[in-house]
């Protein structure tokens, strides 16, 4: 509520009409009006709630508003929206079949396509969220090694189940029994909490960077997550990389193949498909027959459209380069921002990967003014996002980084007035 | 694996080539070649795993063999693969966006036509998996409460995750801590689970009639229905009903309307949008601020394309009148099977509602009759299945029962001619 009475009136010209009609509309058959990571109500009261389309980099809201995608639907979007091969190949394969009784031959053709593209993946398995993947991720390594404890970072997000959900209203004490927490990069940290854990610990949960929202971010120190590996190759417990977020937008593999640290298990959703709705968890061949002797599935985890769409979405990510476009355009993207706020004097952290970063102000702790940037950007045209890391596609042009960079001084400019307001400076 | 050695030879002049290089190939990239409840691997070996296409009640493998399709997806195809508005409205809205940043318009429609169509329903959620849907209705009903224990019926199906799951294989005590047990159309039964359970039941979910895979199904008492109803407006418990299954294919409601009891909180998912990946959980305004309260999401809940189907779906259940045509030819079917069965002297017993029957033969407790049954039908041209229930769609023809039931009589010659060997009969 702070950030939304925070925010300094700005002349804001879009067109908001069918926007604030579907709100009220929502309000009344939707708990909260929305809910989960896409409701804009704990956003600036600047950010449309419902989205009309994309395309490439541009997104447009319900009114028509255009905006260059800082956010790619939170990261499932890596090509850019609309992809033409990616949309192609699920729109083929929906006209022949995707919910059946049993899948189709795409399915043996991902599990393949993914087996030679990730480098610690023996076999693979697909469901729909990224909870689901991180779930099964969970439940393999405690059948593989008939122990219980899971050990996960403080402040880590691996989902919305109830063992794991940020915020544990209507969550009890059972579902997170067996859990124990430890400080991403601290491996002292880890080895305290698997000792306290005894000889229990089935498996070990980890971000390929930490990517806490709200926070700045902080990438892996290799001998943190070399130390990571030591300790579950000892100890048999299953070392789990949570890709669900970071994969196959940093590396065209798992976000730890660079440092050469291979997971035993590892959870993938977001941008696999593009957008297409799909999970996957990847596993070597040690944890075979543990992933064999569990019971998971889903009404439509074995549906052939989405499975369609990652085999293009892998086959472009390829042929385009599109790691490298992510990274470039997040590198020149990261130099002109550190440059529009070094010029107004803004002393501002821009924290983890370029195709990944986070923007916070010194200082800002309510984040205040991360919310008068983000609002003033969005109303100039960059969809961004003021507590949450952005994600960067690949289908970003020199146009698209000129028009969101002209947005970002927007913001700064709001900022640099707001600071200059004595009332602003004095409310925290 | 005694259904498969118990299967006796018969000429299968269907191509099979494909089906069986793609299980060879999955073998080495899936584990165990299969999981979920689409697995080939427990069917006998008749079964194609794998499987090309569909249209209206027609369905085809990947060796282009054509079957007369009586199990529907599992349950998600309810007026036929490839309904041509449910398509047509999927593919535009996928051509203008699907997975956004925020939901598109298409979410507050939906929302709205869930609340006009379910009687208890004053509000909706959406996410992507019927499990999803289950483990929500447990966590809001925690969060309504401030209590922990949810009783559900021995032996039900309410999805796969470690709470509920029924090979806990991987899965730990506490994750099934805060349930309690009861028997279905048991009122005594639930009064003692809540009693066991003290002051502490935030709800009880059940399913609208028992469909327990590998059992004889049976009708919900309506007095059961009542008194569950009854006990939880008392003790201010959630009455859950889990309509994952059965919604929108018993009635165009929730599934208890028809005797006049209505939940809390339902569970959905299945086909509510035709075979397109959608969940959903619909509640009364009594649990909308405990709904808005809990934090759950995933990365493709807000997406357009499956809402924009749903939306077609339930408008085409309306117009094509479906859920009367699916009881009428479930009828048929019944009929037709039950004749079938009389006249080759076979004693079954055929359970459930018309549009959701199951089939069992006396005395067959290892299912190899059924196995017998099911491997001849298949082979005619029936996709049916010998240990669960089966699942009639709107569209199929008089040409499709005919088709159906001309499968069904070679599957009871076998079962017939498995009897009149002696060497079968003394086999268990």
């Amino acid at each position: 509520m702070t950030d939304q009475l925070a925010v300094a009136p700005v002349r804001d010209d879009r067109r908001r009409g069918t926007d604030e009609q579907l709100r009220r509309r929502a309000r009344a058959v939707i708990p909260g009006g929305m809910y989960g990571h896409q409701s804009a109500g704990p956003l600036p009261p600047e950010y449309p709630q419902f989205m009309r389309s994309g395309r490439g980099a541009r997104i447009w809201d319900v009114d028509g508003n255009e905006y260059i995608d800082l956010m790619c639907s939170y990261g499932p979007v890596v090509l850019g929206h609309q992809h033409p091969t990616v949309e192609a190949a699920a729109a083929a394969q929906a006209e022949l079949a995707d919910c059946q009784n049993g899948p189709g031959a795409v399915m043996v053709e991902l599990a393949e396509l993914l087996v030679g593209t990730v480098a610690h993946a023996d076999w693979a398995m697909f469901a729909k969220n990224g909870t689901d993947a991180t779930t099964i991720c969970c439940t393999i390594a405690r059948a593989q090694t008939g122990r219980a404890k899971i050990l996960v970072a403080t402040g880590a997000y691996h989902g919305a189940a109830p063992w794991c959900t940020p915020r544990p209203t209507g969550v009890t004490p059972a579902d997170r029994a067996n859990l124990g927490y430890y400080t991403f990069n601290d491996l002292d940290s880890v080895r305290a909490a698997a000792a306290a854990a005894g000889p229990d610990v089935a498996g070990i949960v980890v971000s390929p960077f930490k990517h806490d929202a709200g926070y700045d971010q902080e990438l892996v120190d290799p001998a943190f997550a070399r130390g990571l590996r030591e300790l579950c190759t000892e100890t048999g417990a299953a070392l789990i990389l949570d890709d669900v977020r970071c994969g196959f937008r940093l590396h065209l593999g798992s976000s730890w193949e660079p440092i050469g640290v291979l997971p035993d298990l590892s959870a993938w959703s977001k941008a696999i498909a593009n957008g297409h709705p799909l999970a996957a968890v990847l596993g070597s061949a040690a944890f075979a027959d543990a992933a064999a002797s569990i019971f998971v599935t889903g009404s439509f985890w074995f549906s052939a459209a989405a499975m369609a769409a990652a085999i293009a979405t892998i086959a472009a990510l390829r042929t385009d380069d599109a790691i490298a476009a992510m990274d470039r355009m997040g590198t020149r993207l990261r130099a002109g921002i550190l440059d529009q706020a070094a010029a107004r004097g803004l002393e501002i952290r821009y924290t983890g990967p370029p195709a990944m970063p986070y923007l916070a102000f010194a200082g800002d702790r309510g984040h205040e003014l991360g919310s008068t940037f983000a609002a003033a950007a969005v109303r100039a045209g960059a969809y961004l996002h003021p507590r949450h890391n952005w994600f960067i596609s690949a289908a970003m042009t020199d146009d698209d980084l000129a028009a969101a960079l002209a947005a970002t001084d927007v913001g700064f400019a709001a900022v640099q007035n707001r600071l200059a307001q004595p009332e602003a400076t004095g409310s925290h």
